[in-house]
């Protein structure tokens, strides 16, 4: 992946001073000539040239002009365009999907939310989010076209080629070609990602491990789901799988929300329906049972089940015993890994959750390393900001390329 | 770690130009003016001023002219100094001590072996290292101050700094500021680092996983540990403890071996004694058991322990015990990371031996993707070999930087 950078190839030069001058203006903001140059530490005339090429690829502007506070005539200012394009990010999650548009700047500009049948058949569950994604590009005013990279998370394990090829938590969903189901709506790339591995892109980016580099983040729903940045990047796995330490009978993550609501006499159906309409963040059926408790929006899995009619010491005690199965598959991640941090999030969980400060307590004596564990502050959004952030990956990989010059740059 | 290149600098362009040159001299062989500058894409000029730094810095060398075949004097031919310096690998394993030179092309050109004591004070097993690295030294004729790069490979688990923090193997290791007390012998950089992590550093270098960019090695001993290759670089984890997943309970493998050995009262003394000799590869006290079975050397376990008196099927086996406690710890290391492919080495592995093949079908029911395991060739090479390589690389980051000038290039 490496750029060929052949020494004495005057056009290598060329390429790093646009990509550099992009770069500078994008994360730098708007600025005068003088101002770039200085950032990127070009001459004034070689940054000129530079620039009319990037306003004529539509990725740079001059800005309006500014009452100037001295005599004469203001110095011209320019900037990126962070309208130059967009990115989508879609959350498919067992009983809901969640879309969100971003700029170019990764400003997320809009965002939309629809229930999903997690029975229904795939077909159906696909022609719900391109109804979201209509609905969503609709409300924002944004041209299905002036996207430019699609990503999409889905519980299960995800092939390199956006086929979902194991999935517990929707019946039905494995073997769905999500990626080439998908593409069908888009002219731009689309890419299918693990729900959890997204989680985790979304923390590094802008989540509690955005200064770690080692990060395994722990994606707590109806489903437990784990994802790893090793160097600062997502690691996947050779066949998309990473993380799935919980399938060892031993270490079982899969099943344990489900297992602790339905695999014993003391938890009611009811509480099984509430927490999955606190999972699915959506008042359809299933949240009759909180909304007949008279809760419209419950953060914390002891409260949900409190909601669903539990006493406030049995519920503790479901949620205890749910960090306790949960903390041998997450140390088991740890042990492999040996992270600098673990991040615990997903719909279950917020900051100060009984969850985490469970999961904390009985983490730390598996490891061997003093490993930070810390709530999430992203909610049930990390898995589609993290969709965000993959599809604008995608877009900088043109944006940014050195190995050949832009299609647009022709 | 990225080198800051900062377009319109032309010092940039020479830095890339010296390090391009040195790389296609070193790993294209030797080759005249001409050819050099067709492999960088350099002007002839241009290559002829680079090559000249390079002689002056003592990296490259004019070869010994060779009888033309044509009319005239035949064109001047240049060479990578190979001899520029050298790479020192060791392998501190419990019951022993390797050492190896190897030199800048990465060719072992001398080694030495000798016992260590696993019982003895870590400053008398320390004393025994110092002594086998002069050993090797005289016997290689290779001067202790050409020596560009040292790394040492020990069980345990080593923090960044070098210090072994824990360590089950060798009793009183823990604690040991390996890196430091090494480092007092040398005066180049020396580097420590896990076992398990060097065996899999070589596997990727020499070893089965040449062509694999992810890959989980086990390296199979008296203590069983395990690296991982990721994206084509050794995962060390924040605290140098990554590939512990075996601490937990569920999935021990640390003390698998001996507790197959010592924990059942079909274990006699004897094959636990066999055992450490053959892992130990040389023979001393413990070997004593082997070599009454008029045995001189055994290279698969199931062997080992029929020479120690059990019989075949009891030895067989014990190797399937043995095999299914490891699988669980192997397997929690495949799905946490999803490799490409598994590597089983160490003193106790041989290609085609039985432990591998039980672990074949042991493991492989366990994981969602299709892993590819294989049998290290590297045998009891594995851990020195890595060591090699590691402090290569050491030395390749001197050699090959880009972010400054090096201090020979002054």
């Amino acid at each position: 992946m490496r750029p060929s950078l052949h020494g004495g190839d005057p056009s290598v030069l060329r390429r790093l001073n646009s990509a550099a001058t992009l770069r500078a203006l994008r994360d730098g903001g708007e600025c005068t000539l003088t101002e770039l140059a200085g950032r990127v530490g070009l001459s004034r005339p070689t940054t000129e040239g530079v620039l009319a090429g990037l306003i004529d690829r539509g990725l740079a502007a001059e800005s309006a002009p500014r009452p100037g506070a001295g005599l004469g005539r203001p110095a011209r200012r320019y900037r990126f365009r962070a309208d130059a394009g967009y990115a989508l990010g879609i959350d498919i999650d067992a009983h809901r999907v969640s879309v969100a548009v971003a700029d170019l700047t990764g400003d997320v500009v809009g965002g939309h939310r629809a229930g999903l049948d997690v029975q229904g058949p795939p077909g159906e569950r696909i022609a719900a989010v391109r109804d979201a994604v209509t609905a969503c590009l609709a409300a924002v005013d944004v041209d299905r076209r002036s996207l430019l990279a699609v990503a999409a998370g889905t519980p299960g394990v995800v092939a390199p080629d956006g086929t979902v090829t194991s999935c517990t938590a929707v019946p039905g969903w494995e073997g769905v070609r999500l990626g080439r189901e998908l593409a069908r709506s888009f002219s731009c790339p689309v890419l299918v990602e693990n729900d959890a591995n997204l989680a985790a892109v979304a923390e590094r980016w802008r989540g509690a491990a955005r200064d770690t580099d080692d990060v395994v983040c722990v994606h707590a729903g109806l489903h437990t789901g784990m994802g790893a940045i090793i160097g600062g990047r997502l690691h996947r796995g050779r066949w998309g799988a990473a993380g799935e330490v919980g399938m060892l009978p031993e270490l079982g993550l899969r099943y344990t929300t489900a297992a602790l609501l339905t695999g014993t006499d003391a938890c009611p159906k009811a509480a099984e329906a509430a927490l999955a309409a606190f999972a699915s963040g959506v008042g359809d059926a299933p949240g009759a049972a909180l909304r007949g408790a008279g809760v419209d929006h419950v953060d914390h899995a002891d409260r949900v089940l409190e909601a669903a009619g539990w006493d406030a010491a049995e519920a503790k005690a479901v949620v205890e015993r749910l960090a306790a199965r949960m903390a041998r598959g997450v140390a088991a991640m740890a042990l492999a890994l040996d992270p600098e941090m673990i991040v615990v999030g997903g719909p279950l969980v917020r900051a100060g959750d009984l969850l985490v400060t469970e999961l904390r307590r009985r983490i730390a004596p598996l490891c061997l390393s003093p490993v930070r564990i810390e709530a999430s502050e992203l909610a049930d959004e990390a898995v589609g900001l993290g969709a965000v952030r993959l599809a604008l990956d995608r877009i900088d990989e043109d944006l940014f390329r050195l190995d050949r010059r832009p299609a647009a740059d022709a």
